[in-house]
């Protein structure tokens, strides 16, 4: 099997995440903070130890305000639907954006009247947010990188410009969270949302969001915290007062193993491997007659992430023949993110997405474009 | 290692949890339902299996209305903060329930303003919920079983009762699911919250939400559902419309091994064998002066958790002597279910509970009374 759909999880991960929650679950798999007992401690450690390396590697201004959820999508509604929200508040986003920005944007829309804009792809991305936002500007959302085109947004220009304003920040670290730095301080980032089994390395379950200071954010979920619980509201304590009910702490060990391995393989050098097969990708596809690529061109900066149509076959046609007859994984569709699609015109047959992780290797492109070569002959001629 | 605190979290897990979410992240750890290449089938396998062997256990009206959330507490917020709620609406609640169903309640009331009574521990459960229903109460949410006294609820008859009204029955499984026999569809319940990891011997990061037919529920978290992705709403579909995001498909993974090893073990047997451990520990503690147990006396029909105060030595001395001393774990404090402790006067020092599985023995019970007498006559002589 050749998996070339690391935008929807990364696989394979490094060995030791498997056996970090293999030893959650099997040495010490009591409820952390609950009880004061030495399993339960054990947990509670592994739980601070991550929160303390995301805090470095985010450069996030507090380990305390720093809560895990189930995915990023959970982080993003948190962030999102956890500001206190009145009718006509205004919020600058962009096309570009996942389901899991654009529907709590849209419910807000809908059930409470915030107005929302939505930057397009042509154009200098931080110029046509300077021409939306003004001083009732409350929230600008934008993704780091998109999960169709590989496109990367200028975060640090974005943040210099959103500081400027009364407005607060939330990235979407969703493609770019252990490829690209990503740093809350100097992008002046006040929410990031992260997944952790992307290329954070770590397993599916576990998601987490970065708040910094300045945000007041309401928890979505409201129980048992293990302190103060004699009080009927939710205490106001970061951490525990937004991570309610019995943690993921197996999630949680697998995803410190994979962090781990991030820092020892080194975002830098992770993203060139990334580019290099990008690149490789993209030469070989411009070969193939009827194919068009959508996003970014091959010398820029943009992530391992990219898409394309075979003539106007429907993109999971092309998928299934490459599962089936070359066992090889990518993504039809529209990838949970339909606006772009939009634009480009591609909602019906959908795009079929390429995208490359720390571990695929230069062969396995080769085998891929060589797929699709016959694929094409096969389909078109 | 005495581990005594099986209502935190149930410890060990059956050696096959670990395994299966280990395989799960090595072999097959891709995004389920979102691209369709085999290892998505795969692990999409894993999840719906999963729900199958959830709807017979609970006699679940549809397969597809059952769905994964990180915890109970999770389950619960979403159970009630998804109905939809009017100032003036009338829920029905105990005083032994758990923050995750006292804070959702308690934010309501002091965001909507709704209005809640809280039945106390005195006099017949479904009696004193007959006295408070009328016509105009929407939700009766209780808990199966209490998580600080053992208390058992008569659901089927409170069950019985709500049927007679318009209101919804939701109830909280998170002490009983696994060890009492429970039905949806016998016990007239609309909505079932259960953990994953307490008697389901599941891995902690899984909680599940069982909801009835008639049940209309907004989802509290929207985003990608990998399926309507061009819609701006969140697709109205059980149960992706409620699963956004990825799932923990190790999680889930895992928690199919541990609802395996309970059928295996039958309910029945699990059940008898709590309450064999649970009558040889109340005659114990009965045996030491100054202990002073809270809940059902020992011939009662009772869960597997017994709480005591040894006379008015905080509960967390206790425990932490326990620990250091003795290496049995136990749980000290609230338990995060403080009503109850209103009732007894039991606040300050908090109680120390005991709580028994499937795995525990007698010599067990037998070394905790032993070292609970030492204590005794240490602190108290």
């Amino acid at each position: 099997m050749i998996y070339l759909d690391q935008a929807s999880s990364s696989f394979p991960k490094p060995a030791s995440v498997a056996q970090a929650m293999a030893d959650a679950v099997n040495t010490y798999g009591a409820n952390p903070g609950r009880s004061g007992h030495q399993l339960s401690r054990q947990a509670s450690f592994i739980i601070e130890e991550t929160r303390s390396k995301l805090k470095d590697m985010f450069q996030a201004p507090s380990v305390e305000r720093i809560i895990f959820t189930s995915n990023a999508t959970a982080a993003l509604n948190q962030a999102i639907a956890g500001l206190s929200w009145e009718k006509g508040d205004h919020v600058i986003t962009t096309v570009l954006e996942h389901n899991s920005v654009r529907r709590p944007l849209e419910r807000l829309r809908t059930e409470i009247g915030i107005n929302v804009d939505y930057i397009g792809v042509d154009g200098n991305w931080t110029e046509e947010i300077s021409k939306k936002i003004t001083k009732q500007t409350k929230l600008v959302v934008v993704t780091h990188g998109s999960n169709v085109t590989g496109q990367i947004l200028p975060i640090q220009e974005i943040g210099q410009l959103v500081s400027e304003y009364d407005a607060l920040f939330c990235v979407d670290g969703s493609q770019t969270a252990g490829i690209l730095p990503i740093s809350m301080k100097e992008m002046r980032i006040d929410m990031l949302a992260v997944p952790g089994h992307k290329a954070l390395l770590g397993p599916q379950g576990v998601g987490v969001l970065l708040v910094g200071t300045k945000v007041e954010l309401k928890p979505l979920y409201v129980g048992g915290t293990g302190s103060q619980s004699e009080k009927p509201e939710q205490p106001c304590l970061w951490p525990i007062g937004w991570e309610s009910g019995t943690m993921n702490t197996p999630g949680i060990a697998g995803l410190l193993k994979g962090i781990l391995e991030v820092q020892s393989k080194g975002i830098t050098d992770i993203h060139e491997h990334e580019k290099q097969l990008t690149s490789k990708l993209i030469q070989g596809l411009k070969k193939i007659d009827a194919i068009t690529i959508y996003g970014p061109e091959e010398g820029e900066d943009r992530l391992g992430v990219v898409s394309f149509q075979l003539d106007s076959i429907d993109s999971h046609e092309i998928a299934i023949i490459l599962d089936n007859h070359y066992q090889i994984a990518v993504r039809a569709g529209l990838h949970c993110s339909p606006m772009i699609h939009q634009t480009y015109q591609t909602t019906t047959g959908g795009l079929v997405r390429v995208s490359v992780g720390i571990y695929n290797t230069e062969n396995e492109i080769i085998k891929f474009l060589e797929a699709m070569k016959e694929i094409k002959e096969g389909l078109l001629g």
